[in-house]
């Protein structure tokens, strides 16, 4: 079964059929907002931290899989009949293979998949439909930008409508623990923005925009959705008119429907935008700024040059084009996904653990030296302070635990009791360490110096996990020292707690007496 | 609207309509297995424990609600429509008010949430059917007792599905971290029964049976649902047929086929069993046992006087029936479920704290010191040894911390490294005591002697968390001097972390200098 191809001109991947039986995901952002994408537009965004900066919502690993998403619905004002631009949540039947004009109730769908972007297109009754979803460099913000084209002789009036559900921030409370967050969370409507926030967290704000004033709107999820229906059927979308109601308590979305009428021929733009922060800090000055389609093309622009350039930094050229599209696009984009955000995002692994791996940090770094410098030596930062001073590294840990310059919250008394666990709590033992984590420290700052030439940076003094200042050699030499002494009765090293991944932890070497 | 009345004759709560905006649940089980289960018959199972123990699973906060369930399908074989006994999750059009015989496609349907078992019962096309679900007092086996009557003048053939699906045991692995569970869960059938594990916690299986040789089974989710849809509208159903597969890696279910042939005006009934253990250890021999319906009447007949001989210790007649029925039933309901299966089991917390609320325990118990001696004073010695030296307890506590009986599982290597706390970690500090926790401990002790009259309780020997012994009297005086201790500036009590309730929490008084 062919669902797909690469379209290397475009440094695109085109799924050309939705109904791929797994999901085949995209990573947006650079800086500071991430959003993880499958190719029927299903998916979460988060702020910094995947564990506790969630924005949008994702039920992992449920049925259908990949709800929710960041979607558009279209309703055809005529019948009432309505679909996504991406295939799910509604899923029209797909038109038969080849079929360019489908008819009969079907649809023609494909998603492409691009370098800190996707695009959803859908083909359904004459309408052409459009959704590019990407996060610009430089703002706190995801856009939607949506085109809708009438191929058909006859004037359509359509009902659009942006949703979003938001998610309670902490991936444990909106997961597992609702004895507050019900209570504790809270949305408003005001100049068309929608801002949703948490009590618990006053210092987190999120809200959802749109570039024209909407003629309705739903900030309360089950509104938006009705009773005993889900995603594939909102009550909102089928009546084409959201409640106009917004409250403190219960599940809270970003939803905003627009009334568009086409002419024949006719194609119109719709910008949605999901942002980080209050609609006065942020949500009006973001709104303005990308109603404007001018702004919203410069920025997508702004975004290509930004990966080009890093492509440009290492481009190969074999007689294999497959050779040729892995490296110089696809593994360049996973490997800065690694580096940048980390292996905590998925939709394996949603935020569970905060923080790095240290091998996998230390092995990610190493690609990415010649088009990612600054973050690559800020992940060698990282994972140095969290060396100990016996030489070995923390399996996991939060980088923001040993950052002298981490950003403070504000204190607000939790309602549930966490305690906060101390320094030595985060600075395991002996029992809990991999017999190679510390070793991927030498590889990956000897690649990183022979890259950037910057051989002063072995004079540099970073602190270990207890405090103690010494020299990125220094740290290097207690590494090697570390292993050295973790030898067996047969002069093999030991396995430790695991050896090379995590699951090589089913024996170990008896130490040497 | 009205959604169901009281029963007071039989003790249950019937829900007429099931289309009420929010989730009734029930409890069921009294010993070892719960099922919590709403009147859609969604909901979860556990075994002891809600964090670590879950045996079905359970999407907290979904749309639509209550997903997944404890389902039984109905196909008609003559056309292929088929249908769930609860309304949930195929979720057919509900007949008119006051229509005992649907027709066009609606159905009628009715939840009896009773003491200790909830009965399911729909009527669509002329097919009878109800499903009762209880968990029988010595055995942890939950029990689907199904009857299905055709009331018409024609055969009907059908085919009858039970369906479960399986949990990854520990609520953080089933919920957030999939890394390893996909890989580490795996599933098989024989003889009937579908027997499921989870490689990492080798000493816990889970099985799914049924009294008569299934025509068919699946036991991987998502063969038996299909891609992209749900429970609403499993592949497996609608084919009749499921695909007689297992495997290890992936998502597990307990799905088991049944084809029935009803004379006009014949009843059947088929028993589905969802059992904690191996098929070795545990399946074959219940299912066997249960297969035998007089068993499954006795069972029940039992699990009723249990819970009458409950009701009997004290009955209240008063001249307002709301209120006895409220009194002889449903608080005592309620009260016993929060003193054996603490108040972390529910749709709103589910499962995401292990263990006991100190303050939530002790009021607790003194609601059922009459029906529940014995678990009263179990609980009450669980609060005292979580009560440290100073004289506070610990805000939340797992008993099994504290207990030198508890349970010792293996020790296998986890490929996720969880460093396990110290007991000092556990005992917190000032920083995060309440300050009316420890006293209700006073009117507990004081509470449970007077019912029992067991006076030489005040002089049993039990250690606080620390490990000091003390007898039970000198526990109650700590509690009490330490709040007289904890008294600020202007002589009333500090609030302290929180007080009374944890979100009392916004300000505390300045400590006496």
């Amino acid at each position: 079964m062919r669902y797909g191809h690469f379209d290397t001109a475009a440094d695109e991947y085109v799924v050309e059929r939705p109904d791929v039986p797994v999901s085949w995901t995209n990573y947006l952002g650079t800086k500071n907002l991430c959003t993880v994408l499958s190719h029927n537009a299903g998916g979460y965004s988060y702020y910094k931290s995947s564990q506790y900066g969630r924005i949008s919502r994702f039920r992992q690993n449920g049925v259908p899989l990949d709800r929710p998403g960041h979607y558009v619905y279209l309703r055809d004002d005529a019948d009432g009949d309505y679909w996504s631009v991406s295939w799910q949540p509604v899923g029209k039947p797909l038109a038969a293979d080849g079929d360019a004009d489908p008819a009969d109730g079907t649809a023609r769908y494909t998603t492409r998949h691009g370098l800190g972007y996707s695009t959803f297109e859908s083909r359904y009754k004459g309408i052409d439909a459009q959704q590019t979803i990407f996060i610009p460099l430089d703002d706190d913000v995801e856009v939607w930008d949506v085109r809708l084209t009438n191929t058909t002789d006859e004037v359509r009036e359509l009902t659009v409508a942006g949703y979003v559900e938001f998610s309670f921030h902490t991936i444990t409370i909106d997961n597992q623990n609702l004895q507050m967050s019900l209570y504790a969370s809270g949305s408003s409507y005001e100049d068309g923005i929608i801002e949703y926030d948490f009590y618990y967290e006053p210092w987190t704000f999120h809200w959802f925009g749109s570039s024209e004033t909407p003629s309705s709107y739903d900030s309360l999820r089950d509104n938006f959705i009705g009773a005993y229906r889900d995603e594939s059927n909102p009550i909102a979308v089928e009546r084409g008119e959201g409640t106009d109601r917004s409250a403190t308590t219960q599940n809270h979305c970003g939803a905003l429907q627009h009334k568009i009428t086409l002419q024949p021929g006719e194609t119109k733009r719709l910008v949605y935008m999901l942002g980080y922060g209050s609609r006065d800090a942020a949500g009006r000055e973001m709104q303005a700024k990308y109603a404007d389609v001018a702004t919203v093309d410069a920025e997508r622009a702004r975004l290509r040059a930004y990966w080009t350039a890093k492509q440009d930094t290492l481009r190969i050229r074999t007689p294999h084009e497959g050779m040729n599209t892995m490296i110089n696009t696809w593994t360049l984009l996973q490997a800065e996904t690694c580096v940048v955000w980390s292996r905590f995002a998925s939709f394996v692994e949603v935020g569970g653990r905060a923080g790095l791996g240290y091998r996998d940090t230390a092995q990610d770094v190493m690609s990415v030296i010649h088009t990612n410098p600054t973050k690559t030596r800020q992940r060698i930062v990282e994972l140095l302070r969290a060396q100990t001073q016996a030489g070995y590294g923390l399996h996991l840990f939060d980088p923001k635990s040993f950052d002298p310059d981490a950003e403070k919250l504000p204190d607000v008394p939790s309602p549930t009791i966490v305690p906060t666990p101390s320094l030595d709590d985060l600075i395991h033992g002996l029992e809990d360490t991999c017999s190679d984590d510390h070793l991927w420290l030498v590889p990956s700052v000897v690649e990183y110096v022979k890259e950037t030439g910057r051989l002063d940076f072995l004079d540099e003094v970073i602190p270990f996990a207890e405090g103690e200042p010494a020299t990125v050699y220094e740290h290097l030499t207690r590494a090697l020292d570390f292993s050295t002494q973790q030898v067996g009765e047969n002069g093999v090293a030991l396995g430790l707690r695991a050896d090379w991944n995590d699951c090589l932890n089913l024996g170990a070497a008896r130490r040497r007496s």
